[in-house]
């Protein structure tokens, strides 16, 4: 009987440490227009959560829908930036859906974009993970 | 003593028991707009979270201020899609402030629309129950 | 050891009274728009909200960017009604970043305006305090 509460109240400690580990901030920002003053907004938030929050801050920017363009070479206004961004471990990940669905030539993709099969599914498995959402 | 932990440590368990019986990922989306191309987008956002997270997930679409129209027969364009998801099990429901601000007749909404006294209220009770939130 | 359990569960049992005083909901609302049409949307919103999750209820709406004019005395169209709802205990506060970058008197904003260092970490800081989030 003692064994098993030790044993939970040690199983709970450890979770708490694991948590204290963890970054202290995560954020997953969804972009899902293609007004590209929204798009520059959101490099202006991801700066001001930096100088904000500290280093230990996780952001994760989720490109879907009409706001894929923002990851796509020819069109983004926000090149280098994200570049930068990306550098200092920002996460830019484009929905492969909206990849497929809009025949979309994977090689247009700036080099920093990572992938997720379905950018909607991505901001809500961020949110079951704990991290915040913000939407520009 | 040990009597009070055991029941403690039971009422934790029990608790982690009923987690696991929930569906693995409730979602709320909330609709507030006239934009019809946000009304088609909600819609093929609900395909691709299905697709993506599987059988085992809830989702409700709320219905209030200029949003309403997703749900009124003469004002729809996703009639059919609707229909289609609420058999799957998709819950659409409407804001009852909304409809009496806008004299709106009951009986010109969809057969599928379900009812909540405030639109955005509900929106946050589900974020309070752990629904992931999601704005299209 | 059982002292090491006891000292567990009543730190356990302290936290769910904390729990148990603390306001039953929770809101920060993000206003980032100009769109007057969406102030006064938030505005209604957050009558709603009062109405039907009652008293015990925390709201702050957090005005930035292209949002800053909420609360500037000269272009809200909401001053009235600010007034009115900060009366019954509504924060709205004001991102400082927004108003450095703008150049903006802080003079020139409602009385009832608080201040917050960035709007946007202030909407992340409030969902990780447990707030659900309102973006209208």
């Amino acid at each position: 009987m003692k064994k098993i509460l030790f044993t939970s109240v040690f199983a709970l400690l450890l979770g708490f440490h694991a948590l204290a580990q963890s970054p202290a901030h995560k954020i997953v920002i969804q972009v899902n227009t293609s007004d590209t003053t929204a798009w520059h907004g959101v490099v202006r938030n991801i700066g001001n959560l930096q100088s904000a929050l500290g280093p230990n801050t996780s952001i994760e920017v989720v490109a879907h829908g009409s706001g894929i363009g923002l990851l796509i070479g020819s069109k983004t206004t926000q090149k280098a930036k994200i570049a930068e961004l990306a550098a200092k471990g920002v996460s830019f990940v484009a929905c492969e859906n909206t990849i497929r669905m809009n025949k979309i030539d994977k090689a247009t993709l700036l080099p920093q974009s990572g992938f997720v099969p379905s950018g909607v599914a991505e901001v809500i498995l961020k949110q079951e993970a704990g991290w915040s959402y913000l939407k520009p």
